[in-house]
């Protein structure tokens, strides 16, 4: 699978955009994040999803950035909030300049976002803007259930599961649904292919918390156990307060409930536990669910054989990383 | 002038909507803020504007929301880069919560204010968000240009007119604009209402610049000196540094260079500088100039008589407020 075309259309796209605007304070942040090499996974598959309904992907190059632009936002105002020091092994922008700069630069970009819309007419216009806002208030609302997360002691696997959907899936999915409406796929379609990355996207979550403990320290980009170390309430820690001993709730909850300077006798003896509570197979089995539902919804998709094996390839090669 | 059917409907729409939203820690915030009374000047003109153009104002009230929660989203993030403690005499948000509160809750409300355009066709969506997001984006530039004069000690009169029109004005200019857009009134009528609160804006602000130091201790809302007090470089400052003697331009620059604990012997000395160099004879000029070019736009709208008055009684009664 070649997406080096939608990757490279993307960053010459984005470095067309003139960002070093005035007053420099404010839109010095924004070029600095926008070049912070990401994945750009977001961008690529507005792109994707438009060239599978009107084989033109390049018309979507404004509306996926619109979609980098906002995702860049949620991370500049997110770090501000998780006091995170790095973003992708560089300094934060409020690391960098200050915290007054990273709240004022970040409104800036989540308006830049909309502006891209300007590009299309009035009817496209405003079923982009209509699912952008949707998405982006749910990633507020998902991002303020983790934040509430952090201080409840009864968070059940159903809320973290809507969490984690509102904080990252939905814009997996909006993505794609706005690559659709640029290439004015039907209502239906453009409902089936938002579905099948609202799914991929618990998938790619729930895996991402797997990998967080279970994964490649040499593959892997983060500190394996990172999310143990912050006491973070993932689906491997609720399942295992669900399934595991009396006893070993205790040793989780003791361990849960303070930061340690020991970590890597932490991160041990709760993955002790995770295994013995057979917590890796009752995780894949959830990836699998999600992956199932969202190739589900891929089938039913009405275009050709090319591109939905396309869209399975991507899908698939996004749930093996850990190999 | 009656204003209070405007206003009565404002209230009762801004009151029909449901804040009380999940997560509550996201949406109380909002409720809070914007059930703090301030003037609620911006809707207000957004409804008038439509009503000159249409003979109805109802229409207009989305869109008029829009405006006030932008407006509050930006009083909830300056209040937070302004470490402010009170607004209206209440707690601002991020006193009342914290400042993730502060920053998520504000997010959200920009989001919030792009949807109510959802309630209008395609082709005035699209006209409301574009002169929307530009205005946004200017106040966010504006907001900057006041941080940056913060440290700078070459900020030259131009500057300031600049910093304050994008700080405040264009949002009045863009208030009335976009009930213009609401009531469909060609292009030429919607820049001579923008043109009209623009510069009404400039009036307003360069009279609260005269109020702040000059205004009547038992009228004026705030501490009498409070500029002063903060060493803020408003018209009267810079434009005393420019017609001054040497030697009060550096007794000035001296008061200007640190905070003291007395006061108002500050106050007393840096007013009676202000006096001496016939400040408030510029900046009365200034403000009229303002206020003219106003009045000029508005000569020249194709409206009746009768709404040309109202909104000529409107700019007066806001520009006598120091009576």
């Amino acid at each position: 699978m070649d997406l080096s075309k939608y990757q490279n259309s993307f960053l010459s796209y984005l470095e067309s955009k003139n960002w070093a605007r005035e007053p420099k304070n404010l839109y010095e942040p924004i070029d600095y994040i926008l070049q912070l090499s990401g994945k750009r996974i977001r961008p690529l598959l507005t792109l994707m999803a438009a060239e599978v309904f009107s084989d033109d992907f390049r018309k979507a190059l404004p509306a996926a950035l619109a979609v980098e632009v906002f995702h860049n936002f949620t991370l500049v105002h997110d770090d501000i909030m998780d006091e995170a020091p790095l973003r992708r092994g560089k300094k934060t922008v409020h690391e960098k300049w200050n915290i007054n700069t990273g709240i004022l630069s970040g409104d800036a970009m989540l308006i830049l976002a909309y502006q891209f819309f300007e590009n299309y007419p009035p009817e496209i216009f405003q079923n982009l803007a209509l699912i952008f806002s949707k998405t982006a208030l749910e990633v507020c609302d998902g991002q303020q259930l983790d934040i509430d997360f952090e201080t409840r002691n009864n968070v059940t696997i159903n809320e973290y599961i809507k969490m984690i959907t509102l904080k990252t899936s939905v814009l997996i999915g909006a993505a794609l649904k706005m690559g659709a409406i640029v290439s004015k796929a039907p209502e239906k379609e453009a409902k089936l292919i938002y579905e099948y990355g609202l799914n991929l996207g618990i998938a790619f979550q729930l895996q991402d918390d797997y990998l967080d403990t279970f994964g490649n320290p040499r593959t892997f980009g983060k500190q394996i156990g990172g999310d143990i170390i912050e006491n973070k309430k993932t689906y491997l820690y609720l399942k295992a307060l669900e399934v595991a001993t009396t006893e070993d709730v205790k040793i989780l909850n003791h361990h849960y409930s303070k930061k340690t300077e020991n970590n890597s006798k932490k991160i041990n003896k709760v993955t002790e536990i995770f295994i013995k509570s057979d917590i890796p197979n009752y995780i894949k089995e959830q990836i699998e669910i999600y992956t199932k539902k969202s190739f589900d919804s891929l089938e039913q998709l009405n275009v050709s054989k090319t591109y939905k094996q396309q869209l399975k390839d991507f899908g698939s090669a996004l749930m093996s990383r850990d190999k």
